[in-house]
C-alpha cells in the first residue's frame, strides 16, 4: 500500500480546443483519482488528429501507471480514438463480437449501419468497459483507459473501471481558511514548508464574503502524522499573524 | 493574413491536478484565441514542479507560435512559474524596478515583505503585462505569455496582451442542429467530409429539450466559400435523412 500510483489524462477533441465545448471531465477525473489514491500528474488536450493523439498517448502511457482518455469514441468520421490507441500499441482493431451482438439486440438491421458499427470497433486485447446503460463501450488496453467524452457516460465508465485499478497510498489533505492575505503569510509559510518536507503546502487566494482578499491553505501528505504536524504549525503561524495584525501600530 | 498562427496553453498548479480547483481558464482562453484568429493546438496541465514546468514549456514554445501559461505567479513558496520560465529561457530573474516602485506606492515598508516582493520578480528581457487594476503583473518573454491563475485577473491580462499578438486568418465556423441521431448521419457525413477537404466537420451529440438524442454539426474553414459549400451539403443531407425517417416503413 505504500506504492505511489500515477496517472495522466488525455482529452481528445477539436471542440475543446476551439472553446466551443467547455471541458467538464478533467476536474471530475482529477477529484475521483485523488479519492481512490491515484496521483494525477499531467493532463493534455489534443485535437482529433491521429498523429497528435498517438504522440500524447505514448508520452503519457510510458510515464504514468495509467492514462485516462476522454472523447472520440462515437460513430462519426471525427471519432478516431480507438484507431489511434490501436496504432499506438501496434495492435489490430476489429468489430468486437460481443458489442456487435449487443448492438443487434438494440437496433434493427437497417439502423445498425456502418457508422453505428464503428462504435463496436475495439483494439485486439482490450477489455470492454460497459454496462446496461452504456451503449457504446469504453475499453482498457494495457494501462490506457478509453472513455466517452460526454460527462455522464464518462462518469459511469469511471465507476466501472475504478475497482479494477491498483491504487496507492492515498494522498491525505487538510485545509484551513487563513483569514489573512497571501502576501502577509508567504514568508512564514515558506519556513513551514521547508521544515515539513514530506508534505505539500499550497496557498490559494480567494475573495471572501466581505469582498476581502483571503487565503485557503491546503496541506497534503501520505503520512497522517506528518500532515497533522504541518497543519498544527500552519495554524500556530496564523494565530501569530492575526495577533500581530490586531496589535495597534506604535 | 493567410498565415496560420498557433498556440498552446500550459496550466500550472497542483490544485487543478488534485481536483480541488476546477479549471476555468482553458475554455476562456480557447474561445478567446479562436475569436482573434489564433489556433489553439494543445493544452497541458502540470504540477507546481520546476522540472515538469520547464519540460512542458520547452515542448510547447518550440512547437507553437505562442504559449499562454496560467497560475503560479503569486507571493508564496509554491509560486514558481516566473523562475521556471527564466530557467527555460536561460535568463536571469530580478526584481523589476518598475514593479517594485508600484508596490512601494501601494504598500507600507512593513507590508512590502519578501513574499510580496516575489511578485515583482520578472525574467530579464520580459515585457510586463499590467494595468491599474492588476496588482502583480504578468509578463511576455519571447513567445511565452505568463498570466495569473485567478480567472478575473487572467482575463484582464488577455485583454492587455491580445492586441500585441500577431493573428492569422481566422477560422470561421457555422453550425446546424441536425434533429437526428449521430449514428443515423455518420455515413453521409463522412462522405461530405471527404468531399470538402479544406473544411473540418465536427459532430457533437447532445440530449435535446425532449430528452431525445440529438446532434450539433459544426463546419469550420478559413475559406468562407468552402465553409458555405460544405454547410449546404450538410443541410441537404439532413433534409434527406429527415425525409427518409418520416417515410412509413414498408
Amino acid at each position: 500500500m505504500s506504492e505511489i500510483v500515477t496517472a495522466g489524462i488525455l482529452v481528445i477533441g477539436d471542440e475543446i480546443l476551439s472553446g466551443r465545448t467547455k471541458d467538464k471531465n478533467i476536474g471530475f477525473i482529477a477529484e475521483y483519482l485523488t479519492n481512490i489514491g491515484i496521483d494525477l500528474k499531467e493532463v493534455r488536450v489534443v485535437a482529433d488528429d491521429e498523429a497528435d493523439i498517438i504522440a500524447a498517448l505514448d508520452a503519457l502511457r510510458h510515464r504514468y501507471n495509467y492514462v485516462f482518455t476522454t472523447g472520440g469514441i462515437g460513430p462519426t468520421h471525427d471519432d478516431i480514438t480507438a484507431d489511434s490507441v490501436a496504432k499506438a500499441f501496434g495492435v489490430e482493431i476489429h468489430h468486437h463480437p460481443d458489442v456487435v451482438a449487443r448492438f443487434r439486440e438494440r437496433w434493427s438491421e437497417q439502423d445498425l449501419n456502418e457508422a453505428r458499427l464503428r462504435m463496436a470497433r475495439v483494439p485486439d486485447g482490450a477489455e470492454l468497459i460497459q454496462s446496461a446503460t452504456i451503449l457504446a463501450p469504453g475499453f482498457k488496453l494495457g494501462n490506457v483507459i478509453v472513455m466517452a467524452g460526454i460527462p455522464t457516460i464518462m462518469q459511469a465508465m469511471m465507476d466501472i473501471v475504478a475497482p479494477t485499478l491498483k491504487s496507492g497510498q492515498r494522498m491525505l489533505s487538510d485545509s484551513v481558511r487563513a483569514d489573512a492575505r497571501e502576501g502577509d503569510i508567504g514568508g512564514p509559510l515558506r519556513t513551514i514548508a521547508e521544515a515539513h518536507p514530506d508534505t505539500i503546502i499550497g496557498s490559494y487566494p480567494f475573495q471572501d464574503e466581505n469582498q476581502k482578499p483571503n487565503t485557503n491553505l491546503v496541506v497534503r501528505s501520505r503520512d497522517s502524522e506528518k500532515l497533522a504536524a504541518a497543519m498544527a504549525a500552519v495554524k500556530e503561524m496564523l494565530k501569530q499573524v492575526q495577533a500581530a495584525q490586531k496589535k495597534p501600530a506604535g
